[in-house]
Order: C-alpha cells, then structure tokens, then sequence
C-alpha cells in the first residue's frame, strides 16, 4: 500500500492508500463521521462509514478532535458532482496525538492573541496558504534571475558600515572589533560582486530598527537586491518587469488553490501581468496635484500618494528620475538633469504600494567621491566599495525587492506580518 | 549584432558579436596582442591582429592593463587544437575604464592582505569557482527539497530564547523588550512548522559569537534546517544521503569548468556518490580506539577523529545513536536504550569533517518536558514550542546542513574564509 500526500491524490483514485496528518474538522451524521483532513500538502474530506469499518472503529473515529494527529487508510474517488474534488472513504484509521481544545477557534480573536500564538495561528488555512505562496514567490525570484545570468551571492548580514541612513540600525558587539550593525541591504556588497561574477543578487533577512507601527512595517523582513553590470537604467526596468510579471505568472500557475483559500481576486492579477507604466517624478507630482494632493515638486510620496498614483490601474508604475537630494548617494545623476537621478520605483496596483527600489549606480570614481563628501559620509569605511569604482569601472545598475510586500499583493493581504512565519515588530519578538 | 555572455559563445561560431567584462590578462608578441577576457559567465582568449585591426585601434589595445573595463567585437572560433576551448579575432575595441595598477598580483600575499581586499581578491579565478560552486550548491539543496515535498520556511533571525547553549550568542537590544539574540539556528521555528506544512525547511544565516579560529570557523554561515513530519531516524538518514548525492551529482554536472580551476579531484567527487556508511557512537569509539585513539565512550569527536572515523573511504558516514548526555535535549530517546538518543551526524569523506547533524526529534511532551527540566532550560519561552507536543503531536524529525562546510567539501578548499563571499571572524569585521 501506498503512504502518499494530498497534492497527489488524483494520481491514486480507486487504490487503496496511507494518509498522515491532521483533523481539520470533524462533523457527525448519524452513521457518518467526516473527517476534514490535512496534511499540509492539501486538505480532503474523509467519510467513516460506521457499517463499514465497523463499531470498534467507528467509536474510535469519535475521538478524533480538532487539531488531533492520525492516520488514515482508504480508497479516494472524485466527487460525483464536483471535478477535480476527491473524496476519502475511510478502511482503517489510527489515531497518532488528540488535542486538547485548540486555542484557536472560528470566533474572532484580536490581532496580539494570535500573533502570540503564531506558532498555532500558522495552522490556520489563509496562514497556511500565505506561507505557499511566499514559498512560490520566493523561488520564481530565484528562477527568473537564475536564467537571466544572475549568480546567487549571499551579502554579509553583519556589516561595519551602514547602507541606508543610521537612525535605524540594530547594534551589536562584536568581540573587540567595536560595533557591527545588521545589514540594511546587501546592495554595497553586491557591487565588488558584479566584477567577478557579472550579475548577482542576494536574497536574505535585512533589519530595520524602525518605531513605525504600520500594517506595512516589520523590523526584520527578506530582501532580495539584484545588481548587474553593463546594465543601464531603461534595461534595469525592464529586468523588473519581467521578474515581477514572471512572479505574477508562476503563482498564478502554481497557487490556483492557495488564492482562492486567500479569496484572491484572481482575475485582478491576470490583468497585471501586461506592460507597465512608467511616470517621471515629475509628472506624478503634476499628476498628484491635478488630484487635489497638497504636495510639491522634489518630495517624497506616501502610502497615500502611491495608491493614487496607481488608481484605476491594473499594472504597476514605474516611478523613474528622481530629485537627487531625496534618493541615496550611490544613484547615478541624469545627464540631462544633474538635479535628478536615474532611479526608479516600482508601485503595485490596488494600493499595494512601493515594492521595487532600483537605480543605475554612480560609476564615476571622482563624481561619487564628491556625491559621498557632500552627504559627510565616513569615506574611510567606504574605499572598499569606492575600490569598484578605480579598477575597472562598469555602468551597473541593481534594484531590491521586499519579498514580503511582493507577497501581500499576490495574496492580497492587508497586514504585513500575515505573510512572513514569525513577524518581528517593535513589540514583537516572541514566539 | 548580438550583444552575448562569454558561457553562450559556442552559439555564435562564426558570427561577429560583442562582449563587455574585464581583462584578465595581456601579452605582446610582435603584432600580435592577446587580452585573456572574462565577463562573469567564463573567460576566453581574445587575439587582436595589428593589420587586420589598424594601427590606431591596435595602439589602443596596448593601453589595457590588467583588470581594466573594455568592450569587445569580434568573430569566435573553435581553437584547431583543443575542442570546447574557443578564441575570438577581435575586429573592434573599446577601453571602458582603464585600471592602475591592481593591488592583488600573481605573487604570493598573506592571508590579512587578502581578506582585507575580499572585494578584489573575489575576481581572482579560484575565488570566482567558489563563489559558483556556492550557487550551485544552495540551489541544488533547495530544489532536491521541493521536489521531495518540503516548503521554504524562513526562521527568524531575532529570537527571545537561545537554541543551543547560551555562551556563543550575539546580543542585540531590542526596543523596550530587553535583549533579543541572533539566531544559531532555525530548527526550534521549523518543528511547529511541519503541523501546517508537512516538510519545510529553512536556508539563511546564522550567527555563533565563536572565539575559535580554526580553518573552518565563522561567526556568521548559512545554514539550511529541515524538518519533516511523520519522517522517523532511518527515513531522515535516507533523506540526507539521497540529498547530498544529489548534491554531487549536481556540482559534477553543472560545475566541471569551475572544478577544473579550482584543481579539485573529480574522481575521488565522483565516488562519492554512492551508498554512505553508517556507524554506532559506540563502534565509532571501538574502531577509534583500535586505531590508537586515547577515547572513551561517551565522548565527543574533534576533527581528527572525524578524519581517522572516514579514512580509507570514499563515502560519507553516519555517525548514530549518541549519548543523550552529550547531544541536545530536543532528540528522541533510542527505545531500545535510554541513553542513546536517535541522533546522527553525517562525516564528508577526504577529511572535510561533520556537515550534517540531525535526529528524530522528541514528540512525547512530558519526555520532554522532564528532559527540558533535566538541563535546567527556562521552561516559560519555550511552551510555544512544548505547545506542538500537545496539539497533535507527530513523530518527527529533522537535520541541518552548514553551507559552507558542503561548499568546501564539493570544491575541496581548505579554508573556509574562501567559499564565503564576505567572511566573519573573531577579528574581521571589514569589508
């Protein structure tokens, strides 16, 4: 007999097979017990036929409860009404762990409780099918850049010197070398990199020491930065495009099961894989104002500038030219503007907000010198990375992505900390 | 014109095409300029002829110095001699960046010296096959676990509560809620996750504040945690072995150019895959002891020991069922002796040492509870991870490989400071 997954049960239909796994639900009907079962490859329903397997079996079956571990034996069929739904009629079973009352229950609980029961909250099916796509998500960034020539190369997590802004560094102490920080991005160390390697990218945990309390913040997040040579900005957007389009493709591919769990407006996302927009800084300001936005050319945009950016939009924009003295030392200035720099954003649609930063890099030896001097930075902790810039400079570009945010506007989920496995928040380290 | 990859040029055999990367090299011999060419992707042999290219664009060439940028046009060709090995006729030359002199030279330097310029000495051939190697290492562990039902799950890297020991922890003040450490492993996150998942696995850094300074410490590595439902102590050495082989096969495949610069033994790689050996605790002592070894049972081993445990053979080997007193306090009693637990380590072969450690986890929670209270663990952080003992609880098990250590092994390098891309040690921090 066959021990097999869920995922696979279509391949065994009118066999008899093992299952192992967990009850989602239990629900009685006189002489019927159907077992919802999981086992985190898929759910089916199970039907224990008392005539069938027996009195014996049959009271065993009644203390199955929620949450509790088993082992069940018997023969799937597809549903005679519903293609593609298997059923499970029930020969044997085995009951391995029964669970007290679960925690968690279907009445509503506050955000805290849950999250102080993460480990628990994760069996929970939305959870569960969160945790699929980031999955899915994760290792179609890894595969797109993977056959464009990239070469996976894993950025230094513990770091003398800080990449963006120092107000919100994690310290630690590092023996009696002084202070070391953890890293904020990988992208300083990925541009040596692309001298050996020609185009790599990291993918890793990056930390920001941040106060802010949204439903877009965490403090510990995964980051993907991708750099490469002889890249220069119209060809970095489109390497973007095509990962995002490439991501937005796969999981519609591979998760058609988690999405309708998550209630995903599928047809939303088949839609935004189609050619994006791009918008100056400028014409999004004029555009922002011609809405009635209170803001002016040269600043920044908020979550609420971004969705109106995008509003009415089925695919992203690319936000591109940015004021210089908004934007990181490291961006390279326009040619036809020395105020602006060749960066770009990349806004998700439906108010998902920013989920690309990229830019060409400044590859001037002498003009980035200057850049850094005019921003006070410590040049001393930087000749490494100004290194690139005298032995055998290139025109490079890169760009980095917060998984997590990319994976909120797959799932469609409003609060960050649903779609990583153990958020870290300002007042949350625990579990 | 077609703009290509060095690793593509066998596409374009007779066809004029242009490439951009570095100088690796330069020699003169009459009118004959030969620039030793790399882009990342591979290096090839470029032949610049002063009367089919003219005198002014030969000049030209002469200024390329080692390390320099340049863009190149020209016509590859198979070399008449050795096949697979191929040349291009430059018919066109653009210097990009010209480099002054380069700071790590043919000659021998130190090794401070050369982690003091990691960012340049990664362009060195050796260092570039390591970096390689390294991707196609990581990769192929991934993809051997999703194509055996695992799920990417990323642990935290900010963790209340120590996983194992508590004297090698980097600290990290966390807000206003007291010390938070950098984890040493993601293992304690995984098991609750196999109750939603099935298989999961974790693959990031972790971070141990060592004072050793051996040749194959770091306080910053990755490592890859998996942990499996239902998989019991025979079942997780199959797994392990059935991943590492593919692991082999997979380097062997992908990476016999970068295995040929780096001179490793390919044979001996080769024989590698095949069935590994496994041993007892006790009749590894037993075999130490005929040896010559001065070894008690009940002890650990240091790495002579591991290397005397695998001499003479081709294959790894496990190393099972430990002394509980001497392993974590999460593995599984061996029922057949209450002081054994089922715990294995898997020794590379060539002296390369342990690169995996696992074990049937305890599911039982009052076993466990009893042997938390044994080692005096503060019982209070952990019950969200007694919590999965209690809410159907499963046999399960589970294994962590060190990145780096395989890395070593595949490329058979001797310090583990080169298959890293920015190494940390007790006294490097920088770059």
């Amino acid at each position: 007999m066959n021990t097999i997954f869920v995922k696979d049960i279509k391949d065994y239909l009118g066999q008899e097979i093992h299952l192992r796994g967990w009850v989602r639900n239990v629900r009685k009907s006189g002489k019927l017990m159907f077992i919802i079962f999981r086992d985190g490859t898929g759910t089916i329903q199970t039907v224990v036929y008392k005539p069938g397997i027996g009195e014996e079996k049959f009271e065993l079956s009644k203390t199955l409860t929620i949450e509790s571990s088993v082992e069940i034996w018997g023969t799937p069929k597809e549903h005679p009404n519903k293609p593609g739904v298997y059923e499970l009629d029930v020969t044997d079973l085995k009951p391995v762990c029964i669970s007290p009352e679960y925690p968690i229950s279907k009445k509503e609980h506050g955000p805290d409780f849950l999250l102080s029961n993460r480990h628990l909250w994760i069996r929970a099916p939305k959870q569960w099918a969160n945790l699929k796509v980031r999955h899915t998500v994760y290792h179609s960034i890894s595969e797109y850049l993977n056959n464009n020539s990239f070469t996976r190369f894993d950025s230094p997590i513990l770091t003398p010197n800080p990449c963006e802004g120092s107000t919100t560094l994690f310290e630690v102490e590092y023996f009696d070398q002084g202070s070391a920080y953890l890293s904020q991005s990988g992208q300083l160390y990925l541009e040596p990199a692309i001298m050996t390697l020609g185009r790599v990218y990291d993918f890793g945990p990056v930390f920001r020491a941040e106060k802010s309390k949204t439903r877009k913040h965490l403090t510990e997040f995964w980051m993907m930065d991708a750099e490469a040579a002889f890249v220069e900005h119209q060809e970095n957007m489109q390497i973007q495009e095509g990962l995002i389009r490439y991501v937005i493709r796969t999981v519609l591919e591979k998760c058609s099961n988690e999405l309708e769990i998550l209630e995903r407006d599928v047809e939303q996302l088949k839609k935004a894989d189609a050619p994006f927009k791009v918008m100056t800084h400028y014409e999004a300001i004029e555009l922002l104002r011609s809405k009635g936005c209170e803001i002016e050319h040269g600043e920044d945009f908020g979550a609420n500038e971004e969705a109106l950016l995008t509003e009415g939009s089925d695919v992203a924009l690319f936000i591109e030219k940015w004021p210089k003295k908004i934007k990181a030392f490291y961006m390279k200035q326009d040619p036809e503007n020395p105020d602006l720099v060749l960066g770009s954003d990349l806004i998700a649609p439906e108010g998902f907000g920013e989920i690309i930063g990229g830019s060409q890099r400044e590859d001037d030896y002498d003009v980035l010198l200057a850049r850094m001097e005019e921003e006070k930075l410590d040049i001393q902790t930087y000749e490494w990375y100004l290194d690139m810039r005298k032995y055998g400079s290139v025109p490079h570009s890169g760009f980095g992505i917060g998984l997590e945010r990319l994976v909120q506007w797959m799932t469609g989920t409003k609060h960050i900390r649903e779609v990583i496995p153990f958020p870290r928040m300002i007042y949350r380290i625990y579990p």
